[in-house]
């Protein structure tokens, strides 16, 4: 058969919204968090079986995974935490493809700020609501949806299809590299990360930080004999805002980043100093994030913070007897990106004319994927696309709109037949 | 018999220094923090009874105490923390003194930073070791000393002398209210805090507050769309800065506080915001304490602090929206103080200057004592004045030097002769 009507197709769609609905309702309830992830992976390998596809479920580690610079993980047993990759081998001649999608949600914080529980997977209002709706099930759902649509509509692709639903996307991305290193690649992958229906052909890259400002203690009514840690700290904070406005002044020019006021932020996330009021606090301790621009090197970047802090001590004497202990610590996202006229992103963009007649949104991801490791370690030319929405994501009360899944879904449909190409 | 020769009483002092030392190591190794003052306070009655005085012993509690504007403290169960008070009736036609020693310690926190055990007593080089050595049964010894000298020495005193051993003095002074309420009151009262010799006929006050100061929470990546907690918090420390200064010029004139740089200072002692490196915080607390000037009512500095923090309101739209939330919280200190040429001021510093052969250093304190209950509560005149060191009190590897507790303990050998008067 060749490419199907698109009514057809949107009618294929609009017929399974509801099952699809209840398929990314039951993978809310697997509540996969980090460590516990097997559950929802059973019900995507069961899924890639039903589409016909080749199944490889397994647990990553040994020594390449392991020991391999990019990888970024606070733990190293994944027993339960499998990778599933289905593959739907094409009739050949045509350009392969990955959809990779993080099986792994954030914790859902507090219990009391949702109106419903975390995990309820409730169906309602054409939202599906819980943890991992909108980051990123629900995204997931879309690509599946495709796939699933191609498949029943008889659609023979030339090109490899392969779904990957990795884990370890929140701690740092080790799930897509242990997939990478498994030899999943191809010509072309995208990630339904929630891009808010926006395209992302560049992603920026992140790595934590901790500093350590010091002080010195004193009694709160002497306080001039102590050295206080917190006014040291604020030092601290206006130097990084100094360099971030630097950083960002760099890629005024950078037509993606058009109209964001701050590309490349450096977010203070945490701060925690002192232990008694009445006395002068000698330690602040600062979290925060750097945000690294798509073409940017992590190490450049590492470079420029670390740098900046030693200039704080030609400002202040203080810090060149004491400097800031700079520290590199938890999760770390490599930027990303492929450029606008790359036949991927034709791909993509004409499919979203095509079911959205309008003209799609074309920027810069203000976060890091695993986009960045399929790019710089796979090789692999990558774009981000999705349905969910940036601001449910991490939040409490996180929800999708199914509308979204079925159009990104469609999207999608369009993009695989015109990028694997069709018998 | 007449006031003994200044030889006399210094030889007796010298020749009971070792005793003293060991009292000094039996008193810190009861190891008084809060809640267990008990066995400290055994040593002390015993101490008391020793000298000949009327003691009494009591568990302070009642509505007098729990309802009073001044009562504070977290706790309303003191049954392993009595008060002891010791008196000594003069006979008659002088002036009384109370002389004040609180016997709880504040903790000694990590055993780690300690040479020795907190509670080790150790003596040696001339000093005494442990957590309240300096703050303050050190300067309680220098009293219990005087005391002591004179009536081995057969000294038959006219006034009263009342030897108060107040617990919670640590907490804001409940033990030393509990002993107003109880009667004990006298024309004139010494307090042996850790003034490092100088005397403190003014004191300043003290009282803590907690901040809670808002934002709102944004992914990292995109921290323009949220308002960091930690931003706001600079804009309120900075106004806390600004009426630091403007209360302290008002005392730039006031001869007590000449060449302190900053004489009632608003301390920033703690720091806590937000909870995720690449999230906006969305929450910051600040727990500090603000110095109140000797002359100055408490209710008047409370209100300053809440007005200034109401201005933020003109200078920045966010914080009329979500004002700064106020607490005051914790333990306070009501300053104190008696005019510089005061009689009991005229007995501390003749008797300094017999004994040191100097001119004494005459200032305002900067911290809180039990001085702001007596003199405003219990319309006691009161005189800080000790041998201890304040940088030593509440750290780690806390000790006193015993030659400074003799000098004290003659000092106020003389004082009280002079002040209470000779048969």
């Amino acid at each position: 058969m060749v490419k199907p009507e698109r009514k057809v197709l949107k009618q294929w769609l609009a017929e399974h919204a509801d099952e699809a609905a209840g398929f990314l309702s039951r993978l809310i309830k697997a509540a996969s968090t980090a460590g516990r992830e097997k559950e929802a992976q059973e019900l995507m390998a069961e899924k890639f079986r039903h589409l016909g596809m080749a199944v490889d479920t397994w647990v990553q580690g040994g020594d390449d995974l392991f020991n391999h610079p990019h990888f970024c993980s606070p733990r190293t047993d994944f027993i339960d935490s499998p990778n599933v990759v289905g593959t739907l081998q094409g009739t050949g001649g045509g350009r392969s493809l990955i959809i990779n999608g993080h099986i792994d949600v954030v914790p859902p914080g507090e219990d009391a700020a949702w109106e419903r529980s975390p995990w309820s997977g409730y169906v309602g209002d054409g939202r599906v609501y819980g943890r991992g709706a909108t980051d990123m099930k629900g995204g997931t759902l879309s690509a599946l949806l495709a796939v699933e649509a191609l498949h029943s509509l008889g659609v023979k692709l030339k090109g490899d299809i392969i779904l990957a639903s990795v884990v370890e996307e929140e701690s740092g991305g080790s799930g897509t590299l242990a997939s990478i290193l498994r030899g999943y690649k191809a010509d072309g992958a995208f990630i339904p990360e929630p891009s808010e229906m926006v395209i992302y052909p560049q992603q920026q890259g992140s790595m934590w930080f901790r500093m350590a400002v010091k002080g010195r203690v004193a009694h709160g009514g002497t306080r001039y004999l102590g050295v206080s840690a917190i006014e040291n700290a604020i030092l601290v904070i206006n130097q990084v805002r100094e360099l971030e406005q630097e950083r960002n002044a760099r890629l005024a020019d950078e037509p993606l980043y058009h109209g964001v006021p701050i590309p490349v932020p450096i977010n203070i996330g945490k701060i925690a100093g002192g232990s008694w009021p009445s006395s002068v606090p000698d330690l602040v301790t600062l979290e925060g994030r750097m945000g690294v621009a798509p073409g940017e090197n992590m190490a450049d970047a590492r470079r420029e913070l670390e740098q900046s802090m030693s200039l704080l001590g030609a400002k202040d004497e203080w810090f060149r007897e004491h400097p800031v202990q700079l520290e590199w610590f938890g999760a770390r996202w490599l930027p990303g990106g492929i450029g606008l006229d790359h036949p991927l992103m034709n791909a993509l963009t004409d499919a979203y004319r095509l079911v959205k007649n309008a003209k799609p949104e074309i920027k810069a991801s203000p976060w890091g994927t695993d986009g960045g490791l399929l790019t710089q370690v796979g090789g692999v030319p990558t774009v981000v696309f999705g349905p969910g929405v940036t601001a449910a994501a991490h939040y409490p009360n996180e929800y999708i709109e199914m509308k979204n899944v079925l159009d990104a879904a469609e999207i999608f449909a369009l993009a695989i037949m015109e990028w694997c190409g069709v018998e």
